[in-house]
């Protein structure tokens, strides 16, 4: 089991330590996966925009995909809107845009759910923001949102990594109470780099070796070598899950919890790909200070001084 | 029209110039595909392991898949021979043996038709040299020979090209009357780095910038920069004919012309691959000096002082 090593925060303890100098090691997920039940009428699990049988792929696999969820008009709307924040010029030089390794190509814009009044409308549609809490049985916050460009030709490659354990050791994520959602601007075929998950792999936590530089997140943005798994304990979940390329049109949205492992080969085709991902946090599970001896990330990549939970918006059940 | 540019053997001339100093051109093929016809009895169209749909596929698009058509134990006995291979202490130093950019894993070696009995073998057996010799309509050789071997983890892309054009320009080779074999050793999945093919490119010709450095091969073979089709031509290509990932099983054959415009994302999966890559060449279009003002490319990569027309054996027809 994992030995609790005080945080500096008092009374918050290390459920998940990594990066703390030990080797490499894999332990049981303590958490839930799903933080409702279909048997508790007064649960949000039978409240919210995802049918039972995606509940249970989720729970299952660590993610789900629910393919063209949003219709041509509403993507055409996130494309444009894309355009315009990568051709301002104010944005341009600042830390919240990331570019690619050895170019200045845009890949990443944090924080678009404050920039922009359609990405922030989009955060809190009920088909994303009512799915987080039908699963996390919670308020939900965002813990992190940003758009994601994959240039073609010569789109990188982003090695496996699980999410949690970076927003653990390096934001002060205290629990797995928390999941991703990739809203496609684009298609994603099997040829074009797609997100590649391995199923299962969301019940398991791979510590990682190694400790945590200084301002590590300049670099990890862009190529994460801190915070990556053994090659071994890979091998092992791919033995077990397999891996799932998250092939599906535009509008489609990539759910998957936390701590699921994923990555994304390179790609040479010449089409673009694009996303709005957003990560949903329970308002329980609010960031404590870094599980690590570093000064916690800046405000764009993690929400820690600007919480505010999300006043979900009902609407008509939709079949996930 | 290309402009004929006399070779430095007297009499060939330059059909298919690139990085002569002009910039990138769009040219048409000015070579058959099949060599064979279907309406005369004395050609090889009819005589060989090939189908008449798998001809019709290979003319349209460039390129056949014939899956599955070495057995288990075929396909073990090579998996063998490449193991016995890598770990042989005398090739390691030996220019024959290409690494990953950066790491010393064993990513190709070549002229294993000549180090080795089994894959001599193969390169001789009907159902790849018969297929070759019933395409091109002539006594065909074996160019070049080479195992390819994609670690797992950490398996670098490999960028567009039209063969080809390097062997035309670094080798030369006179004309479009060669083709190229990969016997998979391993599986072919979506997600793994698979060879990418663009439909229909082969009837194109893709003239590049730039000169050939000295010794280009010594660079070009980890990774390639000159020889590179621009991304306003490649865009075209693929809006014309769109991506094929040659996904397929073990002991599989991806048959594909010299001018197909392939290449492979970079792979992050554990599943290593391999296959043995074979390119046969019609007789008649034996290589004369380069089309480029450079020294040939050794022997192991162009063969050039030792072409041997293949023996082709006798089989019972194949259903490819």
């Amino acid at each position: 089991m994992n030995s609790l090593v005080a945080n500096t925060t008092p009374d918050v303890e290390d459920y998940y330590p990594s990066r703390n100098g030990s080797a490499s090691r894999c332990s049981e997920r303590l958490d839930p996966v799903v933080y409702t039940s279909r048997d508790d009428p007064d649960s949000t699990y039978s409240n919210g925009p995802l049918s039972p049988s995606s509940i249970e792929d989720y729970e299952r696999n660590g993610f789900v995909i629910l393919d063209s969820i949003f219709s041509d008009a509403e993507v055409a709307r996130f494309q444009r809107e894309l355009e315009l924040l990568r051709a301002d010029p104010g944005l341009g030089s600042s830390d919240m845009v990331i570019s690619e390794p050895g170019t200045n190509d845009v890949r990443s814009i944090f924080r678009v759910h404050e920039l922009s009044d359609v990405f922030r409308k989009l955060s809190t549609d009920y088909r994303l923001a009512g799915a987080a809490q039908q699963l996390l049985g919670d308020q939900v916050y965002i813990h992190q949102s940003r758009l994601n460009y994959k240039p073609g030709f010569r789109g990188k490659e982003f090695y496996w990594h699980s999410d949690f354990e970076t927003w653990h050791v390096e934001d002060g994520m205290p629990r797995m109470r928390a999941l991703s959602m990739s809203v496609t601007l684009t298609a994603n075929y099997a040829f074009n780099g797609p997100l590649l998950l391995i199923p299962g792999s969301h019940k398991l936590y791979l510590g990682c070796e190694g400790r945590t530089p200084e301002n590590h997140f300049r670099q990890s943005l862009k190529k994460q070598v801190y915070g990556v798994p053994s090659d071994e304990a890979l091998a092992q979940l791919v033995a077990e899950g397999g891996i799932v390329a998250a092939t599906c049109n535009p509008g489609s949205v990539i759910l998957f919890d936390c701590n699921t492992m994923h990555g994304s080969n390179s790609k040479i085709s010449p089409f673009l790909r694009s996303n709005v991902f957003i990560v949903y946090s329970a308002l329980s599970n609010r960031v404590v200070a870094p599980f690590c001896e570093r000064e916690p990330r800046p405000e764009y990549i993690c929400t820690r001084e600007s919480i505010r939970p999300i006043s979900v918006p009902k609407a008509a059940m939709m079949q996930g």
